[in-house]
């Protein structure tokens, strides 16, 4: 009989939904859930990023899974490889933190805590959790989720901005989601960030940047073990425990804005820069991530509401999503794992 | 010598610019100013209004005034009568309050104070102000700095939706840009409401709507004697004074939410519904309210960004500001003033 | 308790659903009832009416009624009245007639029968028909079923084009969108069609036209007494009976084809064409027509999918539907009804 | 026989076509002739203008017009009279002066005299111009050519600038697309104009006005008697003889610039103005004034190229071809004719 | 004296034009021929892939070929070798296999039919026909005309599905444009297919998949003799005969589902998918197939209309057509040909 | 104090502007300068060209640069690199050629002979100037003027077109934006071409092509040691001297024509063609150029005005603009420079 905590079918893709707190208490067990942030109070310039959950589950494509009483999942077939498609994995849709219409009555800070208080539950658990945003400065609190349960953490960053500046910001509430990276690293919640698809200047005010936070704008594919040896020095003598003091086993985040996609694929972003990544680009560089590196958790963030994109929007999102699912989670695709 | 607070050609659509405290301290004498609000923190669905100031600025028309040593218009003809365009007339650009990129560390009640004390201050002089928002709960503190100045104001509202709520919402901080109306009536800022260009329905429990809150699709160009006696019997009964306790008397909050303009002429809105006002309409009902009544302030909001559209939001807001101003201000309008 | 057969906000406009065996058993009493027709192989330019229904159900709006446990609407206030919409009134949405995706291996005569017989059903029922297309080729199935039961119908239809040709058409089968008139008047199933907005010529082969099909470009507003003599004659000696030979007293098919609006406000349909109505004259001309004749089924087709449009085609179904509703159920309407 | 000097169907709207050649020598007899001017190079801002005639051409609907052997025109039906089209009438397309590609190595002056030469010849024969723009500077040439053979001819313009300007130009080639009336008036070669639709500001320097260039929003739709006396004294001093010196027996030239129309039923212009007329407006002014002042040509000019317009732009120069020959030609229209 | 079977410019991509009984007759002799098939009575979803060849004909670029009378062609240059194009190759436009507007009263078992009938017709001539489209589904009857005279094929198809299932289609009435395979596999016509650029699931009830239907999604450039062992055992095993049991030697369709190509470069599909081919990763594809194997025809399939994508549309196939065309003819391209 | 001849921040990009008097006389050293150039009389086909300045000044990005006294530039960190942007550099905005609105009484030949001296005086100083057009026409003019003062010039062009031809155009007044290479051979001017990018094909009566005019698609990057042979000696035997007779030391023209790049990511342009380049490639492209030829000038042309792109159109500008600067200005990228 089914669990009676799971709804087969009721979560975006044609996920199972479930609670949160079914997944806190070890009710359901999951192997990754997804969570929209409907989010966008962090956002100085063009907002509406608290559309992209609604538009992600609005407009994905609806599989036909089958479901086992526990929700382990079936049903689909690749065709590329004939075989089956993320089968005996446990994937459920959390819903939404907050949810559109918001109520402008609450204040973005108890929002930010909330998501850290959310985050670092989820930490606990076996589920790699999938946070679709909302704008990039929840990958502040989610930052401080993880680091609150896994020590500070390895960051990997798609974006076409580097979101840093030296100014001072001791507390979350002092970010924005363009620097928000400047707390983390003032915070000591991350150990180094790599991020690609940089594309943008920085006035002389926002730097100079630390050593551990490196920009460029190919992703280089290179196996752990080839990256440069002064960078993981650097990186390492930050770590923040021996057992996963080299990069491929310390526990990474993976935080992938939207705007370092082309804007021509997709331009429902706020800041659109030309010459950006095409999605199939980004898919492969994602998935060796996921691939070679500890990730616990991922984000997808800064879709912007716009009439005529929606649609592109949730299938970039549901590529990458997927993408993101089968290489973490398939049994053949060996991923750095821990012990 | 021209006047040193004074910047000749600085302001939107080519009007001279000068600041706030300028007016306040009658160091600049002004017949009308216009302000823009570049917020959005009371929006619960789409959000983005706070670029509406920025679309104006900068893709209005700048015409070419002359202008003498304390800032009095000149230079344009109007070929439909061949005369002088707001000749004579003192005119100024304040710039906003705030600006974009925005930032989100500032709480939107702090906003809320800040846009009321203001109004208040303009209140006391001679100037008319126009804002351009910004959401439509701007709104409400600007009719709370009328009110604190000129006693409760009566509002007459363009908008595709009835802005109203019967829950309780005794602070500034309990609105949003979808029910303000509630608050003002609930805290005794307006003596009543004519809202035009409704056409949608609410639920159940935001009702019943007050006697003193009239709805209608079609502005009626009634002149105000033709106003139903119950009517003006429950609105006069509330009035905060003798010598103007009929409508026209009434000092009177003009609010344009540019969603009562059909989605075909003006896209650019969060919530648009079918079936709305061509501008045509709209500036002609907007004339005869600024002729037949006194109008002590204006709001033109609800403008979102949208990169199609950007051309025509300025363009219609344009309209919409020298169809006020010229109405409001030319001596040949035969509009209502206090003597 | 909930009649069982009845599906609380689960159809479109958060109406109730229920099945159509249920409303012709008389399990269900509905006062009107919603259908959707996806269907476009009587197309023989551009196609894609299919997806009317999805878009009509996908982007309506929602609204919250409350319900009986018979299915009897309340819960909305019109702030135009302050009174409620639609209280007491039973409308159901019956679903699609076939659905998206399409089986491609029905002919198009099946779906034709299947219609016909499924409008005589209802037409034995207390409900009014809605039916929201879906090309405009099944108005002919739909008449023909409606004139099984009410002997020949009068038809007013809004549509940029005349669909009429005066080549032979004796069957169902041998209709398209463009010419479907023809075989009503030679079927008898019509005793009459008066068109509005009618904007585009006809080559000399399609004529000449008969007496008792008018076209206009203007709806007229006219009472039915107001109908010039020569026309009533023409109409009447070709009516079904005595007791309706009357205008106002015949049974009226009402069929709106989208297209008869301006291009600028409803672009979404195969053959735009210049000139049109606006929603909003159109609304009110429907209004007129379901206050003054004896409307017994109503259509609305040529909706076309379109990416960009789908909001505007969802909205301007739901305005037109909402107006037909409540002039046709709302007792205070004054419309023609039998005895 | 057919007359071998017409080509049945080749020209534009499925018209017969023929040279200019056989109409100026009297071998092809002609009611009215259609020809294209392809040409951009007076304007100041958003050129494109040329592309017109190839848009209008390329994707106008192609009527089923029968043709006797001296080319009059049958076969359509009209449904709103059930009546036919331009049944008996001779109207010709005489192609384009120039085409696109343009040569760039053609100056403007060289075109300008070609067009002056062509309408003079034309003007001679019983054809009445109809020319397809092309900027609205090719109105200059047109009115010399006009005046060359009538005298000082009446303009009736619809726009939504005001064209003039008082800088002196006493050549063709001192004139632009935005003051080219300023030439008409300083060379004598019009008695007045009357410009309907304007909606923008002149510099003070372009004026002042003239007594006998009068501007207006509406186009009022009044008898020509109703016209008040100062214009008439002003226009009929200046006429050119006694036999026409009433303003309906002037030769009038009426000119339609399309930016007239309202931008969100007419976008594809260079220098769109919010607040414009519906294309339904403008084709019932423009049936006015073809039914109750003696035209003696007609231009639409400033249409641009556009991808996503073309099609309306094609079906509004259309829509107000068509009106304007059937109200001049069809004899039904008790339009003003010189005996 | 030119071949009067000929009609020099005619076609489309200003190529001559002749009728399919010509060639069938051998009155014309023919390298290639280009055939439209307006025709999408095989899609489930988004329908309007009729309008595929108009849109081709409409805006494909017009070249200045030169001919000699038996319609060898001549007269364009290649900038990139300073050489001919297709210089002395015989390639015509059939036209279309019926025509929009479409008569709906057709059913489309009797346009398969006859489809069918049309290839093997001109599979026994010297010309490869290349097909455009229409929907998916007419490859399966031209793939029956080319088995009924080159006995089973091989199909290599870009296509962004696997338009393949397991459940019975015996006939071709069975199939639809989404799983048109299954009907090829069972019906014997095919010796296997190679389908590159999926990138989307099949549910589990359309498998297993047949060892000889193989899904990629990069096509690989490998030379023929590259394929692995295994595939080319499964193949061989299946083929019809002896002397092409290789794959390059065996008669291979060719068949191009635009939706393989990125929606941003190609949108005008029914089902777009993120992350496609960019056209020119397409043409170089096409190109390998092209050379290396032996290619009996080509179809290019699934262009929408759609007003804003029209051009590139054309554009596209275009492209794809001259490719083939030049790979195919050009002597000098060592493509794979029967002795 | 800042030199009197520079305005801080005044110029596109944030850049300091000055006039083109000071940078001839030597009042202020530049490195490079930008200059605008508002022409599309060159154009046969869609014009708009010369609106191509304005949009890159309106929209651009205007970094925060910081200046020193003699305007050398400082204040922008490059995250790639975590250095400094342009660092040391001089450059400045010069304004446009002309401007908009135009004056269309100005012929075209004025404007190129102004521009061919314009471009001589700066070839004498020590400034690189770089063109924004402006159509491509304008190359013809400034190579003139670069080889006046460094003799004939190399071309190195990206384009879809080969805009060549041989038929005689011995004057600048003889040419058009398609052909203009023609009459650069025929005049001298240039040594030789090599044209990338080109996709499309010419009539024969354009060719033959000379042997030093070489297309090709892909960009090579090949160091000049790798060019073929025949092609060095073709070029180095029309070379004008010793020092620079090998390809790398001779005075090169980079030209780009904007419609070398994908529709899809740059569609403002008045012949797009399907197929092009990424934005990424072309900058790569660029950079190679920049680094290994000896630039002399450079021009980004054929941008086209259109409302919905201007924002892409200004954001590619831009990255080229940066692109070219950063390659021929920063010490540490090895180009070529003279002795």
């Amino acid at each position: 009989m089914m669990n009676a905590a799971i709804r087969p079918g009721a979560g975006v893709l044609g996920l199972p939904a479930t609670d949160i707190g079914a997944v806190v208490s070890g009710a359901v067990v999951a192997d990754a859930v997804i969570m929209g942030l409907p989010f966008d109070a962090g956002v100085t310039g063009v907002p509406g990023q608290r559309h992209g959950p609604e538009i992600f589950r609005g407009l994905s494509p609806s599989h036909d899974w089958s479901l086992d009483d526990s929700g382990v999942l079936g049903g689909l077939i690749d065709p590329l490889t004939g075989g089956p498609v993320l089968s005996g994995c446990r994937v459920f849709d959390l819903g939404d933190l907050g949810g559109v219409p918001i109520d402008p009555r609450v204040e973005r800070n108890a929002y930010y805590r909330a998501l850290t208080t959310l985050t670092q539950q989820l930490a606990k658990t076996s589920a790699i959790p999938l946070f679709i945003g909302g704008d990039h400065s929840v990958s502040a609190p989610i930052a401080a989720g993880l680091a609150a349960e896994h020590g500070p953490v390895h960051v990997v960053c798609f974006d076409a901005h580097c979101d840093f500046s030296t100014r001072p910001m001791p507390a979350l509430a002092d970010i924005t989601h363009g620097d928000f990276l400047g707390h983390l690293f003032q915070a000591g919640v991350v150990t180094g960030c790599e991020l690609y698809g940089v594309r943008t200047y920085l006035p002389a005010s926002c730097g100079p940047l630390p050593d551990n936070l490196r920009c460029a704008y190919e992703y280089g594919f290179a196996e752990p073990s080839k990256v440069p040896d002064d960078y993981r020095d650097h990186g390492s003598s930050r770590a923040h425990g021996g057992e996963d003091n080299c990069e491929e086993g310390r526990p990474t985040y993976l935080s992938i804005d939207l705007d370092v996609i082309d804007p021509t694929e997709f331009p429902a972003t706020g800041h659109p820069e030309a010459g950006g990544y095409r999605l199939r680009e980004l898919l492969a560089a994602v998935q060796h991530v996921c691939r070679t590196r500890r990730v616990v958790a991922v984000d997808i963030v800064e879709a912007l509401q716009d009439d005529r994109e929606n649609r592109a929007t949730s299938a970039t999102i549901s590529a990458l999503v997927m993408r993101c699912l089968r290489t973490l989670l398939e049994s053949d695709q060996g991923r750095v794992r821990t012990q």
